[in-house]
């Protein structure tokens, strides 16, 4: 099958997903804890993981699943020698429960190491942004921007989780404090994967991450490279796409930028 | 003209300005600055103030209009005494201009100091949340819950902007820091209507804000109090709803908790 074909496959169960997703909401969800109180999962989560694995396994059985869930338990595999799908059923689960919008389905296919399909869904607005690489970022029906803004450091819009201005493991949060104050505005949605999609698009200018698994950035990191826009881990280097990784995306310039001036990490 | 018909027409009147900004979002906009790179006003939230303006005086020409961008210059009043709207024509300009998205119409009717409505429309989703006082809130045609999970701090999601975990003259940083540490989590959607009218149907639990205008919160807090939940300064003091204030909306408990456990304003 082309990659074309994939793609088409991908959205069309995506959608499905959705749909399964956008009742939910309406119903009372059976929640139990992960590993903190602030890491819900729900049966859906479960659910909708189990729904891609059946679908890939029925239509490509020599391809990979790597999920949140890990539901697909029993693979092994060298991810740079296959395709494989990087797949988060919701990413968002706490929006997911709490405030019932702003959660997204994130799926990407990455083939032999090289990412080629991105596709992340906003199920409430029922707004899906999808990239076949080389065929341009959508909106739904409707090509992306391509010729995104430049923007300098003042007038930057950026995804930030709070806790990165507070004392943490990671990165120093006096540098990130100095952040918030020069740029125009912070932002902090709860979803990576549609910050990173916004990132994309040019609603947002750039989003720092201290770590997300794969399948939160697998979808966005080939929708940003698609736009010519910069995605590296908060060090600089080059992103494994199939391990945990702290993120950093921008524009070239602002990526620079924010490197240099505002990321200091610990350790 | 009876309460219920002014609110017809508020809510007429707002899908029609709503109707100008969802034109205006695929267009070109003209921007200028007002104090600041992070406060920016377009040619659209003056348009739209305007727009209210001349509704007003022409229905009801014995009432006062107080706006952000306040384009009513020549009133002298005493708000106590009178029928005041009190508008933001685009609460959130930054997200207006930047994102596209999560930008709101906020309009609410006060009588002799008495909140009465209160309106915020989510243009770009399409979602307004309204209320007459008495008559319960309500999302589009659909009434808003009226039994709010009642959360403990560490399940809760609280909006806050990045900018109070920093040095700030407002609030010790410091504290606002161990609350972020403690709460499931946090958020900044960058329009504070649309985060007053999230914590009134209950899909965010509280938010926090040093500083907003009477355009800002006066819709949010006809929508809190008739959910029956507490809109204070954070001093926890009775607002005066024609001046600017500093805001802390949850429910009771909560409310109680973040006041005594993690607001210490400076001076």
């Amino acid at each position: 099958m082309t990659h074309q074909e994939i793609y088409q496959l991908a959205k069309e169960w995506t959608y499905e997903a959705g749909e399964i997703l956008r009742k939910a909401v309406t119903e009372q969800l059976t929640v139990e804890y992960k590993t903190s109180a602030a890491d819900l999962v729900t049966e859906k989560d479960k659910e909708i993981e189990r729904f891609f694995a059946n679908k890939i396994n029925q239509v490509f059985p020599t391809h990979f699943l790597l999920g949140e869930e890990g539901v697909q338990k029993d693979q092994a595999y060298q991810p740079e020698e296959e395709t494989v799908w990087i797949v988060d059923p919701i990413d968002g689960t706490t929006n997911f429960v709490h405030t019932k919008a702003n959660f997204s389905i994130s799926v990407a296919v990455y083939v032999k190491g090289e990412p080629v399909i991105g596709i992340i869904y906003d199920v409430i607005k029922d707004e899906m942004f999808h990239v076949l690489v080389g065929a341009g970022l959508y909106i739904n029906d409707r090509p992306a921007e391509t010729a995104l803004a430049e923007r300098e450091i003042e007038e930057a819009l950026i995804c930030i989780n709070h806790l990165w201005l507070a004392p943490n493991p990671y990165i120093n949060e006096i540098k990130m404090q100095k952040m918030v104050g020069d740029i125009r505005g912070f932002r902090c949605i709860g979803s990576a994967a549609l910050e990173l999609a916004y990132v994309a698009t040019g609603r947002m200018d750039g989003a720092i991450f201290n770590g997300l698994g794969p399948w939160d950035y697998a979808a966005g990191y080939v929708m940003l490279k698609e736009q010519g826009l910069v995605c590296t881990t908060t060090a600089g280097d080059v992103i494994n796409p199939y391990q945990h990784s702290p993120i950093l995306a921008a524009s070239q310039a602002l990526h620079t930028k924010i490197l240099n001036d505002y990321i200091e990490l610990k350790n």
